[in-house]
C-alpha cells in the first residue's frame, strides 16, 4: 500500500465540510445547563424531535447514555465531575466533525467546566443554553424525586442542596423554563439556529 | 413544563432507527485492528472516501483524533491501553446510535479489550477487521519511523517490539495488505457492507 493512488487518498480525508455539505446544514454543538428539574431532559428532547422533523441530523448526549457508558468510572466530587464535562466536551466535538447538531443535556453546573467544552469544541460552534429555573421551582417539581433524597441526606453533593451551581455568565441563550411553554422554548432554541446559520431556513 | 404535550414530546424520543431512516441506511461500527505500518489508517480513509461518494454518512475515530482529546491522559500501559479501547467503543458505540457508519483506526492489540468493545457496541453492529500484515513488512514499511525508535529504546512499550499483538480469532473480515492493492482492500470492505444489507445496493 505504498503507491501513488494511496497518497492523493491519504491526502482527500473527508472533512467536517465535506459531511456538512451531505447532510445540508452546519453542525454545533448546543449545550444545555441548568439545575436538576430546571427542564433541560424535556427540552432536548422535543428540540431533536423538532430538528430531526425539518430532516436535521442530530444526536444527543444525556444522562442516560453517557453516566452508564462513556462515564461509569466517575462520580460527583468537583474532580469527576470537571472530566466528566471533558469527556463529554471531547466527545460532543467528534460529534460536531461528524456534521451533527449535537444536544447536550447535563447540569454541568461549574462555569470553569462549561468554559473548558466551549475551548475544546471551539467559539464558534458551541452555543451555551442556560434552562433557567428557580430553586424553589425545581424542587417542587423534583421529577425523578432526587431533591427529596438529597434533603434527606440519601445523595450526596446533590447540585442545588450542598453543591453549588454557577449560573452561566454569558450565555448564548437563556430559557426560562418558569415563564416560556415548551414549545416556546423549542422555537427559541430554533429560531436561533436558523438565524445564525446553523440550519437553513428552507429545509 | 409539565402538561401532557411534554410527556407526548418526552416518549416520543427520536431513536436510532429513526436516524437511520433520515440518512438512508444502517449503522455499524467497522473496528480495525492490526500493527503498527499494516495500512488501517490509510484504508480507513480511502474506505470512509468511497462510503461517502455513496451518499453514506460516516465517521472515522483515529489516534489524531482521539488521542490528543477524549484519551490524552492516557498512556500505553496495558490498564491505559483497555481504557482506551473502552472508551472508543463507548464513543462507536454513540455514533452507531447517531446512525453513522463509523470506521475506527486503532492498533488494539488485545483480544479481551476488542471483545470488550464488541460487547459495548453489540454484536449486530461489530464489524471486526483484521489489517493483516507481517511484522517484517510493517517494520520495513515504517512510515512515522515508529519501529526505529522502538529499536532503538526511544519509544518504550512498542506493539510487536517490546508489546504483544494478538491476532483476531474470529473477526469478520481479514485484509492482507501484503497480497492485496488498497483499491482491492476498499472494494472488499464496501462489498461486506453491502452484502450484510448495511448499505443499500442502489444508493
Amino acid at each position: 500500500m505504498g503507491n501513488a493512488t494511496n497518497i492523493v487518498w491519504h491526502d482527500s480525508k473527508v472533512t467536517k465540510e465535506d459531511r456538512q455539505i451531505l447532510k445540508k446544514h452546519k453542525s454545533a454543538a448546543v449545550w444545555f445547563t441548568g439545575l436538576s428539574g430546571s427542564g433541560k431532559s424535556t427540552l432536548t428532547v422535543a428540540v431533536e424531535k423538532e430538528l430531526h422533523q425539518l430532516g436535521v441530523h442530530t444526536y444527543r448526549l444525556d444522562g442516560d447514555n453517557i453516566r452508564f457508558g462513556l462515564n461509569k468510572d466517575l462520580g460527583f466530587s468537583p474532580e469527576d465531575r470537571a472530566e466528566n464535562i471533558r469527556r463529554i466536551g471531547e466527545v460532543a466535538k467528534l460529534m460536531v466533525d461528524a456534521g451533527l447538531i449535537t444536544l447536550t443535556a447535563f447540569i454541568s453546573p461549574y462555569q470553569k467546566d462549561r468554559d473548558k467544552a466551549r475551548e475544546i469544541i471551539g467559539e464558534a460552534e458551541f452555543i451555551e443554553v442556560y434552562v433557567k429555573c428557580s430553586l424553589e421551582t425545581c424542587e417542587n417539581r423534583d421529577p425523578k424525586g432526587l431533591y427529596k433524597k438529597a434533603r434527606a441526606g440519601e445523595i450526596k453533593e446533590f447540585t442545588g442542596i450542598d453543591a453549588p451551581y454557577e449560573e452561566p455568565v454569558n450565555p448564548e441563550l437563556i430559557i426560562d423554563t418558569e415563564k416560556l411553554s415548551l414549545a416556546e422554548s423549542v422555537q427559541t432554541v430554533i429560531h436561533y439556529l436558523l438565524e445564525k446559520g446553523f440550519i437553513p431556513k428552507t429545509n
